[in-house]
């Protein structure tokens, strides 16, 4: 049997406080989606303005990051023609993300779930996942 | 030019918040959705222990609800063998939700969103998404 | 509560006959659709002639700009390899369209629908689009 | 934090033995799925002579037995018209499935997985998983 850690619903919020507070700063309203480690939605919020198209897309840039445990940006790297990884973005009936955005929760080394930001420049939308990232950490103490 | 009345995220957050009360009480962890009057997500809170087959669910049920700007259980009723709208389930790549358990939004007499939960037996459900609707309008006043 | 601007039927209708317009001057018979602010179709015309993959490729265009909020051709022009953007357009089941020929409808700041052209090269398709929008301008007055 | 306990592989492996000791037992090669606690592929089999359509139907029934921690015989139950549930089977995109054969995988009052089992009637495939659960319930002593 297996022990697995996962975000609950108390952790998910702050994640979404937290880029919420980064996106409020940057003046963009951003669509913020919170999932668990199997890339299963846990919490979600479009604040007042946040693009339509980036509520599908904020979700699968914070399951890509759970679920392949990794950061989207990261796949965009490899996601180029010749990479061997070329075409990843659209596997997993196209919810695999390689739009930056997206980044893994990691506590003591695991992933236990992953936030996914939408509405901005991608640069934009990776400042505050990591916002809520930092907010987490913050928070744990 | 039409003038669109639409749930912002804080009345969102009001009905989850009414919504939790009421499955806190019951002592049946649920998927809470909430959708603008287009469909489209607003928020989403997945309660501890919530299932992860309602994370879609309660979510179809809130589109259903305000897209079609009708309860879900009125499609339940119609959607038998032999009654014309037979097989509405299915429709719209089967988001249409005939499972109690999704309620439209109104506000004076307009349909601004709507929202839905799962995880339950349908009338829990259906109890729950009403919670919601009182706790909202108590709130408004 | 928000308050929302949307197209209404006889604003599409303008929309799409400046487009048709200039379909004929050019001589491209052209799939035309126009959505709401949220992206759902709120009229849509294939002229006789008109490609049948366009009847798809002209909603997702219309859908991209009024749900994004961005003209296709400006995805066009992010979605290349190494571009932190790249792989958009296979995101919200590959309804992202980074080809152009679609457009925002924008009326006093604010985006209050889209407009979608498809069976022309994509340049045709963006100039169908635009004269759509000029002759929605001059109509307003 | 949440902890959540999750089949491993090797106990996916002994529920499988015991289903397909069962289905060589009445002469039926079955396709046999084992997902984890949250719906997502631990292990599959398909015995030779097993169908393809039930490549997809067993996993279904797996995902909605864990997924929904339910029997998908009690949805079958509930799946009738008239029922506030009816419908339930084309919901998460057709992947609840109502048909005999899928049954979560419990341990100490968790649902730690589920079993699906397809190509026979839907009571042989019942009895292929319930032989799957006896089996594990052995081994785990």
């Amino acid at each position: 049997m297996l022990t697995i850690k996962r975000l609950d619903l108390a952790e998910a919020r702050i994640l979404i406080e937290g880029a919420a507070e980064k996106a409020r700063e940057i003046g963009v309203p951003m669509c913020i989606a919170v999932v668990d480690e199997s890339g299963n939605l846990v919490a979600f919020e479009r604040m007042d303005g946040g693009k339509i198209t980036s509520v599908t897309i904020a979700q699968d840039k914070a399951f890509t990051a759970a679920a392949a445990k990794k950061a989207t940006h990261d796949y965009n790297k490899v996601n180029v023609p010749g990479s061997l990884a070329f075409g990843i973005h659209t596997e997993v009936g196209g919810r695999i993300s390689s739009v930056g955005g997206g980044l893994p929760v990691i506590v003591d080394g695991e992933v236990v779930g992953g936030i996914g930001i939408s509405s901005g420049t991608p640069q934009q939308d990776m400042d505050c996942a990591q916002a809520g990232l930092d907010h987490f950490e913050t928070k744990r103490g």
